[in-house]
């Protein structure tokens, strides 16, 4: 990226991925991979190279998360550089694999835009999650594809958290972007998800051939969801659980949950509140799997984000 | 069960089990039966020994369905009567051990009612699930629990197809009953759900503790929907799935599915209508764990069974 009067230049989006399965039981970017992995008519542009493909297979053969470890969670530089070896875990030699076709991670080859296909089970609707609040590209691209779909409406997270950030599949590319869709429960294939999914993609190739054609975008600002903090159930000494998500906040993805209000239930029927001292905004909330990560929900903050011009960078 | 004046006579319900996480990823009933398991008085009742067990612990433990094989569908008199042996799929020696503790299957020294706690990602609401018409004992107990939960429904299966019914591990019971409640997804805990099973597992006990005091009950009838056919997904050659459930139908469990009308949306947008001859009451429709049983929904019809008078046989 280079910055000229006030406009910041990207290189053509030549390459692009569009990732599913990286999460094997989550079905409709699984479906959606598989599909245009037989008919690319849908997702070809114009000057651009569009890839799908599946990153955890034996996950998806088996229709569960994952087989050893979390494939999300796995391109780390550690993995990525740890000697090949067939005692790796799984998801561990996938991420090199994966580093080795759209990446390396960090370096000049790496694919430019990968879109990592996922499900949710909570209400989170059609959500685009972002790693940098300084990518000004994916900035761009977001708000031209909020403003595609309304009135239906886009929420963003941005997750540049220094704890709570974690090496995705997508950071390989040089601008990484998640879609995050629900309810959707795990091993199901709802019309309605698949369809929002497909129109989100439909936006968001439209958007790198516009780029790629030379196309200028003004100034912007972009609301989002900063990641905060996240919520673990209240558990007993062993780790098990004692409470469920409260009625009143299951469901309510993205609405603020105020001090004092309901957050969880105990299975004997007292209601613990919310005792944080301002407003934040749920999200995550009681995703099937962020049990076994200590997660009932992540609390995010509203926050707009200004978007530079950007262009193409002149050959 | 004896028959005298019209009232069919039943020994007196004196051993009842709770069976939760035959499937280990079906949350309310792992979670109720925990808490059940520290704390019994709940499901006290005055002459009935009550016992909440789990029946899968590998699989709950793991979180997902099955480890080997599907426990509900593991109690044939082939599995029962197999040699013991360490090579057997774990389901299997595990179908063994609950039937020595709760059977023998179809023996007097079974239990006499077995509840078995699941859930659904269908939109099934409370549904209870019945094994035989002619088991009055459980017609008058559906029936009771009918009344108590109005106006709140509580839709009863009935699944004595011939091909269809299949081997559960409440059928090791004198007096099988089975609650599937949703939806819910696999491996989340919805509190709204939790307290429906909660609620109907309540009426449920109060019925038996009426029935083991000497209360009669006068005859009545049971609306039920009766099993019929299985509906699988529209498949390419290879086995894949073309087409998802249509929006018109998901969600729709127990609603009229009229000929001509919507049932599959391939792909590529078509819609596949359905063309029985007749209406028909879908459920089941779009179950996570039923793709691989090559089902989308199962068709039931409407009938309404007679259920005698029903009082406990005199000592
Ligand atoms: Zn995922
Ligand atoms: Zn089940």
């Amino acid at each position: 990226m280079t910055s000229r009067c006030g406009v910041c230049c990207y290189n053509e989006a030549k390459r692009v991925a569009i990732f599913g399965g990286t999460h094997g039981n989550e079905m409709s970017g699984i479906m959606l991979v598989n599909m245009w992995s037989k008919n690319e008519a849908e997702i070809q542009r114009s000057g651009v190279m569009t890839k799908p493909f599946i990153t955890n297979p034996r996950a998806v053969e088996k229709c569960t998360r994952y087989v050893d470890t979390d494939l999300n969670r796995a391109f780390t530089p550690e993995n990525l550089s740890a000697p090949c070896a067939d005692e790796l875990p799984y998801e561990v030699q996938r991420a090199q694999e994966i580093n080795k076709m759209f990446g390396p991670k960090g370096s000049a080859n790496a694919y430019d835009v990968i879109f990592d296909l996922h499900n949710t089970t909570s209400n989170m609707g059609s959500t685009l999650i972002l790693e940098s609040s300084a990518d000004h590209f994916t900035l761009q691209m977001v708000h031209y594809i909020k403003k595609a779909i309304a009135p239906a409406s886009c929420p963003v997270l941005l997750n540049e958290h220094p704890l709570l950030k974690y090496s995705t599949s997508r950071s390989v590319a040089k601008h990484p972007i998640g879609l995050e869709v629900g309810p959707q429960p795990q091993g199901v294939l709802r019309s309605n998800i698949f369809e929002s999914m497909r129109a989100i993609m439909k936006h968001a190739l439209d958007f790198i051939e516009l780029f790629n054609n030379g196309v200028e975008f003004p100034p912007c600002s972009v609301d989002v969801f900063r990641v905060q903090e996240r919520m673990d159930y209240p558990r007993d000494t062993n780790g098990n659980i004692t409470a469920m998500v409260h009625p009143n906040l299951q469901d309510c993805d993205w609405e603020p949950l105020n001090p004092g209000d309901p957050m969880f239930q105990t299975f004997d029927g007292r209601t613990i509140p919310y005792e944080g001292s301002s407003p934040v905004y749920p999200t995550f909330i009681n995703e099937a799997a962020y049990y076994e990560k200590q997660q009932a929900f992540v609390t995010t903050r509203r926050e707009t984000l200004a978007a530079y011009a950007i262009r193409k960078t002149e050959q």
